[in-house]
């Protein structure tokens, strides 16, 4: 329905999402979620082992478990392969109180009530009290030279889905952390040789990912290192690395693999919201509220401390119970009914 | 080994407890986790719809789950069947920092800090540097004549487990919120009337819940009503309640089921942590730390607003992380490495 205006608009189909559309619809709000697929980043996972309940499921697997929970619950309206391009909110329109009908009761509590409007790049629009951006995050790039020019000829960001095609050469992964590490696992049982870049001195990642990789004969790890440039003629052929005291060196590598964190997508909501310096969305984490009245945030997107799907989860159900509490002004110790 | 100093020693086998065990595993962390049992309260549940990622699973199914996820780690201690009565620290002793055999580096840092020493039912003490409790809560009694003396003769905690012992007689549900609405809905099959009595004006369980209530034709709702006694002779044969006029009335009723809210078990830690007024463990809410350097918690225990599996597994999960940065003095934005 076009004119429709709906209690809650649900931005990703992450874990963050899907956990709101579906306690959404057990609470029986009026909810859309849009989603360009389901399942956030870890649907390129081979194997993931800490999605808590089950000792280990894909990545794939996991994406269309949250698909299928969703869509059992038969209440909230989903709008797949679309993606939120922005969000504006409409002055002068109330987004508060049990119904839209009782305009004036809540407008103005704040200053920053209103419904909200949600353009899809489509040209679509959706209309809705709230808003819950559960948008995740994407990965971060290097932003050296090569690294546009061979972007899918040698550079690659997911270990996971490219390292069959790196069979028997060499190849680099470049970032100490957990999905650096993880990487480099991933691509062992494929290259001839595995080196970790990273810019510290100790590698950030899990221990027992770490003492995977030490043990492996076919990984090198080298601290203190920064890339400078990915060489190639068709194909990606060497990277070119900086170390502390001003060396540089090259590896002769067909694959770079960038594993250096990820970029919070929070620039469709950054004219309403605080964020943090890097991006994501300040919220109070007992709520998942965001600086601006009516709308919540949830998941990679927002300011929690761990990336982590099952905190996504929670921090989705968070926001959703939170709405709900929120239009029916249901008091909850230590919470405003009104914002702030 | 009885000896051995933990660097976390988790209280509870719930979503919560086992969530930072299994994150605890990953991390290489010593670890032991204390559980009367696996699966929190939800393990009487006949069916979970809201465990995300599952359409619905049984509260058993979820408990195997759990505990098939934790043991498959084999990095955890787990010490089964025994409960925790309390937790004391030990003055003068070091938790904090990279390793136990520093304790002059992080002693006294808020005055706070020691070693924490576990008191089993058993008489067994575990040693630990941080502890996470996860001890979740359980079900609050009415407190009035006849619950402690027809307990287990008609009256009863848990639909769930109880309602075919009901069938083709009229039964009383006491409590308004979602676990009273939804024994309303475990009894409707069994008993031959249920009547739902809740002291308030209007409900607060889910509408999804109350629609499926009110259009049944054996389920009466009593609003404004306050139960006074439960009567009987060997089992129970009615409830005497009171209306907000002052008018006592008195169902014939051969069950009683008592679904008013829950109680955090959080007295093994009072002396140690700042509590709420209702016993939660206060809690940051980005960080999961407590009052008490050194003590975490996690799940229906805390102060989080809202008590669902899948919020306590995020808890969980977050509880360890930092634990692990605590620890290993990770610095991260807005977290200090020292407490507060």
């Amino acid at each position: 329905m076009p004119d429709e205006i709906y209690d809650v608009c649900i931005i990703g189909g992450g874990p963050a999402g899907v956990a709101a559309g579906v306690y959404a619809a057990r609470k029986k709000m009026r909810a859309v979620l849009v989603a360009e697929s389901f399942g956030g980043q870890s649907l390129v996972s081979a194997e993931i082992q800490n999605w808590i309940g089950d000792i280990a499921l894909s990545g794939l697997d996991l994406a269309h478990r949250l698909e299928a929970h969703l869509k059992a619950q038969n209440g909230t309206d989903i709008i797949e392969g679309e993606r939120v391009t922005s969000v504006e909110r409409i002055e002068g329109l109330p987004t508060h109180g049990p119904a839209v009908a009782e305009p004036r009761l809540w407008r103005g509590v704040t200053g920053q009530a209103g419904l909200f409007r949600c353009l899809l790049a489509s040209g679509r629009v959706i209309r809705a009290r709230t808003v819950i951006v559960a948008s995740g995050s994407r990965r971060r790039r290097l932003g050296i030279p090569g690294e546009d020019r061979y972007d899918g000829k040698g550079v690659a960001f997911c270990a996971t889905c490219d390292a069959p095609l790196f069979g028997g050469k060499p190849v680099a992964v470049v970032g100490g952390g957990n999905s650096g590490l993880e990487s480099v696992v991933d691509l062992l049982p494929y290259a001839s040789k595995v080196y970790l870049l990273h810019r510290g001195a100790t590698l950030k990642g899990d221990p027992v990912t770490q003492e995977k990789i030490t043990a492996h004969p076919n990984a090198t790890i080298i601290h203190g290192a920064t890339p400078v440039e990915i060489l190639g003629d068709v194909f990606v052929t060497g990277l070119m690395y900086r170390l502390a005291d001003g060396v540089t060196a090259t590896l002769d590598v067909a694959g770079v693999f960038v594993e250096i964190g990820s970029v919070p997508n929070s620039e469709l909501v950054a004219p309403l919201v605080n964020r943090t310096p890097w991006g994501e969305i300040v919220v109070d984490h007992r709520t998942q509220r965001t600086s601006c009245e009516g709308v919540w945030a949830a998941g990679d997107v927002g300011s929690g401390l761990y990336k982590q799907n099952n905190i996504s989860v929670g921090e989705g159900i968070t926001a959703l119970l939170n709405i709900y509490d929120w239009i029916h002004r249901t008091p909850r110790p230590g919470v405003a009914t009104t914002w702030r």
